[in-house]
């Protein structure tokens, strides 16, 4: 593969558009397409470009994980139908929990979540759908990081030498693989996602599973659910890059009605970043810090203690699973 | 028993050092006295109370217990040389870290602690000096923590009905039992010790064993041990009632040299706080915050993640585990 990144600077929104979709109308001729559409601008990018060109010979389907933020998939869902875009929504919470279940090593969770994604789940889809053809939003910090070793995206499997067509049984293309966030922001604009769309702050592949340490149950997750929508309500102005709620599997000493109570603490990270290959921490002040404390520790229950993270990337990562 | 708390404003910090000494001397009689001193204020006023009381007949050990902090026996050697009071110095690392083992529970990492304590190390040395008494630095929070069940506290048996004449062998005095932090540090001026024995921040009995989420080995003390150095050197100028470093059981993903680690994480907190019944985060700067984060990943082998702990006690403790 000669696949090269497109700087912002370099980036002609108008021209790459316009390459892509005919690349698109090209490959996929008059065969049919998937998708999966996970409301990050991303994806949300490439089932636009996928919509221009191929019209309804593209069909996207919004993955119901039971790990993703609250009120999620009614969001997205309601975002796309405002555009003209037709989005089937697959219930599979207790598939992708029950291939969770026991798993406390990222690398396990996260090939779980692959796994039952792929093969599972929207493999099943696109088998039934006959479609030869899977659109992705992998982008080229995903590249880059894939090839460092940091992390092992879930989404660029061809990257790694694998056979998709072999083994998953489709071939995958990615629009948007030559461009990082703010390129496809651009993008973004320029299809006609919404502006709360395009500046989304990015959220993992494995969604709500990357921000909880040890295992991944409905329960946890609830409770990083519920501390992320606070995170995200008092971050939403922040103007920092990203900013998200960890679940600890430590378990803290606390104070309860004046009685001990052995309970769970929360992370809270805040980023300043361009592009997510370095990033430092948000200077936020104490009133919001201390309002993130008291916010999460009254309104998630079993939670006695936040902290903050205060560690620039590198030596940490954005992300802490 | 009928003891009641003295306040700082109703302190008469002459009569109080008096009235103990006096009590001292008539409890203890001609008989043998023994204390273990911690270095923290409380054990270092009662060593001086009880030395004022009873001279050459109160034997002070210092147990070494592999779970101190850095330098510790060292310097609380030197000063107590210097004020003329003999220190035995007592090595028993491997029989704490022995007892330790395979322990995550914080209350069996405690249980054994005290056991260990009272029963193999210090109680030998009890039996094996024939003393029948024991000087104790019990303060007024550690009784309302305990009868709260916030925390057991490892050295108010009595309180809890644990008879210590006939469990362990001796009749524990407790001289500071009726003062709290502020009460104590103002006696411990009056009887000659250093400003910096008498302002030194809580340390907690179980020392950095209480400061390790999951197993206490002598190698995730060492990494305890070496942020406690970094927090205590970068904040001891910060005014605050108290302030410690963590180590989480959790560990995080990270980079290093462009390549994934899977690594620890310390947790820095500081408070503000006049009791350490309540207590509030230290609104630290952000220059100290993120210079804490660089220093800890850079200098603590292994530790990738630093995080700042922002939720006021109730409902944290002071403490994590």
């Amino acid at each position: 593969m000669d696949v090269k990144e497109i700087t912002p600077d370099k980036l002609n929104v108008k021209e790459f558009i316009a390459g892509q979709v005919e690349s698109l109308k090209k490959t996929v001729g008059n065969g049919l397409a998937v998708n999966a559409l996970s409301g990050g601008v991303d994806s949300s990018v490439v089932t636009m470009l996928g919509h221009q060109a191929l019209g309804d010979r593209l069909r996207t389907y919004f993955i119901c994980n039971g790990i993703m933020r609250e009120g999620e998939p009614e969001y997205v869902g309601a975002v796309f139908e405002k555009l003209g875009v037709r989005v089937e929504m697959v219930h599979a919470e207790d598939v992708f929990f029950a291939a969770l279940r026991g798993l406390t090593d990222p690398e396990e969770k996260r090939e779980a979540i692959t796994q039952t994604f792929y093969k599972n789940v929207f493999g099943r889809l696109v088998r039934e759908s006959g479609a030869k053809y899977l659109l992705q939003g992998t982008n080229w910090t995903d590249v880059e990081e894939t090839v460092a070793g940091v992390k092992r995206q879930h989404n660029i499997l061809e990257q790694l030498g694998i056979d998709t067509e072999r083994e998953f049984g489709y071939k995958v293309l990615e629009p948007v693989l030559q461009l990082r966030k703010t390129g496809i922001r651009m993008v973004g604009k320029a299809v006609g996602l919404p502006e709360e769309i395009c500046n989304r702050p990015p959220f993992p592949g494995p969604a709500l599973a990357a921000r909880v340490i040890g295992e991944v149950t409905p329960e946890r997750v609830a409770v990083v659910r519920k501390a992320t929508a606070i995170v995200e309500a008092e971050l939403r102005k922040s103007g920092a890059f990203q900013y998200l709620a960890v679940l600890h599997n430590d378990k803290v000493t606390g104070m309860r009605n004046g009685r001990r109570e052995f309970g769970m603490q929360i992370e809270v990270r805040c980023w300043e970043s361009k592009d997510a290959i370095t990033a430092t921490v948000t200077r936020l002040g104490f009133d919001k810090l201390e309002k993130l404390g008291e916010r999460i520790t009254s309104e998630v229950e079993g939670v006695v203690s936040v902290v903050y993270n205060v560690t620039a990337k590198p030596p940490s990562t954005i992300e802490a699973v």
